[in-house]
């Protein structure tokens, strides 16, 4: 065990110095051409307020949860009793379902003060898709994997789906993103001396924050599904465990 | 190996039934949008000629793309020499790039017969990202997988990357995709009687047709990564394989 954790703890915290650089990065980025390209933020049901929902969103189902789901692949977690870890996976998803709760507040308000219908666009229908199964996840996961009722047939019987559908959201998450940085930008762009076709300086940092949520994600989908850094189950004596078991 | 198939094969066989009906509904649907609400096909660099782009994008970077990655996951694959599963899976691929690549020329040429800027949004800088690695994707993999000069240690070294590439480019066409169809909407029903924000038929329509995209790729996905219907390699004994292996 000593031996497995050295081996795969090097290569593991290059990439959570990287992955940590790169959701900070992305949630700065966002704040930033917020401020200064949209005018900043404010909590008013003006525009200003709307600002709030892209930075809240990523930092929300994109950084703070894609960190809440490495939790077991942190080395630390490998030994001793699991329910701190677990208490800490779901704390760390609460926060970042809290932020997002926070960021779709901020749009919804600022549509219905400007009497802008709500979840008309694919971009909407898709991220209310992604918020409405992270609910869904997180309350499952919190009535089978940590109130004690659950049997073990059935927590072992879950936990691939868990995990599935853990990495499903945030690449659902990642497409609502994109799809609304890029509508973002034909909104705000049109109607200006310089639009988005001809790729002024914002659409050019915007896009660039768009391709760091990506890169992003896949980075989080990687450590995620890199087998040598799981948490090896009891009773599993190498340290290759399939992500997905029989029977699911 | 004989029990192993017939256990998996039940659950598999359903599950290419529902990506089968899954995947030609992402076509036929984005066919009829493009039909009956764009005005049909052409191929003169018109308005006409862009519409191959969507069905071309869907059928290549999505559904064929799709398809193709999960070859090995047939479990008539499992048993006997596996060069003409090599065969099968590198063509296919190659005839969704076909596809893709066509997709372009349909974009490209529409543009530049319109005088239209190509490449500024961040849907076609991720689009064309994700055609940019699954070029590079398929040509390592033909280089390290199909010609007979890379050693074992190589190809295991390289297997667990092609996969996480594979699926991580399947995430990326989805991504474009959605956004894609969300730009184009708000093109299409911009100065309208019905705009996109008053949820016009076609609107409906196409923000469905995203949402089956969505359901086919995340269907894709989980068969490729669940563990029973993989390919058990030469030596292991029991069905569990993990996704990635150590050291890569």
């Amino acid at each position: 065990m000593e031996c497995m954790i050295r081996m795969a703890s090097g290569w593991f915290y290059l990439s959570c110095l990287l992955l940590g650089s790169l959701g900070s990065m992305c949630i700065l980025f966002t704040i930033y051409w917020m401020q200064y390209w949209r005018g900043g933020f404010a909590w008013n049901g003006s525009i200003y307020m709307f600002n709030w929902h892209p930075v809240l969103m990523v930092a929300g189902m994109v950084v703070f949860y894609g960190g809440a789901s490495l939790v077991y692949r942190l080395p630390q977690s490998w030994v001793g009793p699991k329910l701190p870890w677990k208490l800490l996976h779901a704390a760390l998803h609460l926060m970042a379902f809290i932020l997002t709760v926070v960021g779709l507040v901020a749009v919804f308000t600022f549509h219905n003060h400007g009497k802008i219908a709500n979840l008309y666009s694919l971009h909407s229908w898709l991220g209310i898709t992604a918020v409405f199964l992270f609910a869904c996840q997180w309350c499952l996961g919190f009535a089978v994997f940590l109130l004690p009722w659950a049997s073990m047939w059935l927590r072992s019987l879950l936990k691939p789906i868990h995990v599935f559908f853990g990495a499903a959201i945030l690449s659902l998450s990642i497409a609502s993103v994109i799809s609304g940085i890029n509508e973002k930008l034909f909104f705000s762009l049109k109607n200006t001396t310089r639009p988005y076709n001809s790729l002024p300086s914002e659409a050019v940092f915007a896009n660039s924050t768009g391709m760091l949520v990506v890169a992003f994600g896949l980075l989080v989908l990687y450590i995620l599904l890199a087998s040598s850094w799981k948490r090896p189950e009891p009773g599993i004596l190498t340290d290759k465990q399939p992500l997905l078991h029989d029977g699911e």
